[in-house]
């Protein structure tokens, strides 16, 4: 699935010299013969991108093995004025890391080690490179856990999930990846290397610049180190799938978890019937959790470190409560690891069941919690009007008003005819985000993906800071161009 | 209490154009006979500083009522080269907001409407100069909690809190100041109005700018609004002082009660047995809650909005195992909110007692968690070699590793020999902290005080980054100008 012609990526606007020999040279000795890979069935899973919206150039990845020759590979692009893409297990949803063929992808995979795991003080230093799912089992074999957690945690690294801020099902009891990060080495775009890799709660000694890296999707230097928060492993797990009539009755009953269960709840996602059903009929092994037909089901789990908590009673007791004043249509909870993997297996399954079920225009948006079900109500109407037969799937991270809000192509459809419609459709659903004070990125970022949008939705007077900052930091413009910001000329 | 001269201030290195009658007349007509106050009785309480170091000079200032108004005076400073330093309660204690006379205080108190309050979102929007406490009661009011706690809360503002991302005693369980923000409203040095009142828990749309100007203590804008997370309101406290034979146990204690209650640990103070015997003695009403003497006091908070759980209970478990495991030598849990607000008033009034106990030499540092009893033992040898019969008292955060690392005079020693040692114990202090891999401001920012510990204990190139973020956004300088950034040449 490809999209229009302008969406594959071409070249930026300021076309960096060519890659000339003396250049490539002097990286390969920095690099040796493993760190630079120029053999083009090698390039291909760097240039490959993961929705296939974009398609990479690039001739030269340098994999860099350590933080130092890192910031020589950086310095040498300073040097020859090249820019540089930097790449982490490349899962970005944006084209974050799409490289040019003037460009070369700065990797982060060969920088993978943990640095040092304090389990007592809660506290683990690591390597850009790590990849997540890794993180989080040294976490667990320490008797702790990193909480966050997305799709792609089996490939993305570390360094990746910083430079995005990315979410995923844990936010709304841990916060973004930002919230979880307690230090951060960069080699800035001169080649130098900041040393913030502090273990502190607090430390106000000016300027907040490990919060400006991270989120800056590789544009102002490129996240090689960090030391990450963990918090006590749960003792008590209890998850449950919920169905209701409507879409009011879903942020109730999240209102009604919070009440009940103070701190408890760790993950609360939406998936509308439409979802449910494309998991069933494409991916293996699912059957339907609750008898009858809903409109809506949430996945809802609540975890805690107290010993001696029992968390099947307080859902119990609060799906109970929530039958009593009409909230709830149907309920389960789980009963088994099986039966809770496969609640999970649903909710994570939608982007691959989506896939089956035809081509795709996506949106990551969020919006005040209160204001979630006017948002799907509005966008889903506004969409149906303008492609009949579209099939709104609305799903995902609810409890932090973030939505999923991904639309299936009508049945019959040619593909390529509805994906032309993607930049109709962003303009119609993000105008109703816009009108409701929302976010039409809420966890994915910009990337090049979004970037026309920034533009559109941005204050110009957000734009002039920013571009203020990229200046401060990357004067030559050499990290990430084309990324998060838009040219200064439409 | 006037520390020696230098420590004054007298004026900035960049002077700025004298205060002449056009720019008063043009500032009169913005503000209005009750924006402006030039009388010498009215300016006085503008002009003291909290802790008596530095003497402020301003002949000026401006008390706009809102943002626009607000906006334009910074507006007119621009046109007319004048610099601004903001204030809001004028409780910050580093000296951030003391003025020279070419300088106006922009003062925020007259900005002080709560905007709207969501209590089912847990959401509040408040212009700047909202006091704390005020802001604390609209939120109990409304059945919800904002959990920032300070000393100071009767009379800071908001805007000041964010402006030094102040911390306090919650900051265990809720975080720092920049964590209970989700949305700013600033005035740019250009007069320009930033509206970044976003009420989301995700926004992955572009650089971090609201985590920029917090913290950054007025150098980068003049913050006059912001969207606050509200909590639930507690539904259970457990409150108890703990007495132990060495500071090991004391962080012994931390683990065990982290492990037993899960995510219930709201409060951690340490308080030296010197604290303890001031406060008895200088402080109305307080008797000591303890048989016998201990080295080292713990106060504990634990709470939660679980309905229906008995933290009492959970905490009499807690304090029978860590007997058990001989952490503790003795403790008492209160039994009733008179005997909670005393053991609170024991530990605010730490710094009012050491007033009366002579003279006293401040740090705010932090360590890694585990290094605190390290911490503690090496700075208070240094200091006492240095200065034999000094009294050290360490209190404060110890959960947050931030400690008050506070000097109180040898006994009949003169005020003033002692106060001239300022620099000489800073730097030891500081040298230690350093070497542990701390913070030389944990939570009061650095303000004028700590500049020129900048210089010694900040990477250049972390200054550098500082620079370079400080001239993007305020090319001319006239943001508090000399606060957090020490000027270029010594």
């Amino acid at each position: 699935m490809v999209r229009p012609a302008r969406r594959l990526f071409l070249q930026e606007r300021r076309r960096p010299v060519a890659l000339d020999a003396s250049f490539l040279e002097a990286l390969a000795a920095v690099l040796g013969p493993r760190g630079l890979v120029t053999d083009p069935a090698d390039l291909a899973s760097f240039n490959a991108e993961e929705r296939g919206l974009y398609r990479g150039e690039a001739t030269v990845v340098a994999r860099p093995d350590s933080t130092d020759a890192c910031a020589e590979v950086v310095r040498l692009c300073a040097t020859h004025g090249v820019s540089i893409v930097p790449q982490g297990g490349n899962t970005g949803l944006c084209g974050g890391a799409v490289a040019g063929a003037n460009q070369i992808i700065v990797s982060t995979g060969r920088m993978n080690r943990v640095r040092w795991i304090d389990a007592d003080g809660c506290r683990m230093a690591v390597d850009a490179g790590c990849v997540l799912a890794d993180i989080q089992a040294k976490a667990r074999d320490a008797g702790c856990l990193f909480p966050l957690s997305l799709g792609a945690e089996g490939s993305c690294q570390i360094g990746g999930n910083l430079a995005t801020n990315a979410g995923g099902v844990g936010v709304l009891h841990y916060g973004n990846t930002r919230d979880l990060c307690l230090g951060l080495e960069v080699v800035l775009p001169d080649g130098r290397i900041w040393n913030g890799m502090r273990a502190l709660e607090k430390d106000n000694t000016g300027y907040a610049l490990r919060q400006l890296f991270i989120g800056s999707e590789g544009t102002l230097g490129l996240i090689t180190g960090a030391v990450l928060k963990l918090f006590p492993a749960p003792t008590s797990t209890a998850t449950a799938l919920c169905g209701f009539e409507d879409l009011s009755r879903v942020t109730r009953l999240l209102s009604l978890c919070r009440s009940i269960t103070g701190d408890d709840v760790t993950a609360f996602e939406l998936i509308p019937r439409f979802g449910l059903e494309i998991a069933l009929e494409h991916l293996d092994g699912l059957r339907d959790p609750l008898e009858g037909s809903h409109p809506w089901y949430a996945l809802v789990e609540l975890s805690t470190s107290r010993p001696g908590a029992d968390l099947n009673e307080v859902m119990e007791s609060l799906l109970g409560r929530a039958f009593e004043e009409e909230i709830l249509s149907d309920a389960v909870i789980t009963a088994s690891l099986d039966q809770r993997a496969s609640l999970w297996r649903l909710r994570e399954g939608l982007p691959e069941a989506q896939k089956h079920a035809g081509a795709s225009i996506k949106h990551d948006v969020s919006v005040p919690l209160s204001q979630v079900p006017t948002f799907i109500e509005r966008a889903s109407a506004a969409v149906t009007a303008a492609c009949p037969g579209i099939r709104p799937c609305p799903f995902g991270h609810v409890g932090d008003g973030n939505i999923h809000f991904n639309l299936t192509q009508p049945k019959g459809m040619d593909k390529q005819a509805f994906l032309d419609r993607w930049e109709e459709m962003n303009r119609l659903v993000h105008d109703i985000v816009a009108d409701l004070g929302g976010s039409i990125s809420a966890e994915h970022g910009i990337g090049r993906l979004k970037v026309d949008e920034m533009r559109h939705y941005k204050a110009p007077l957000e734009l002039d800071l920013m571009r203020a900052l990229k200046t401060a930091f990357d004067p030559a413009g050499l990290m990430n161009p084309g990324v998060i910001l838009p040219a200064t000329t439409a």
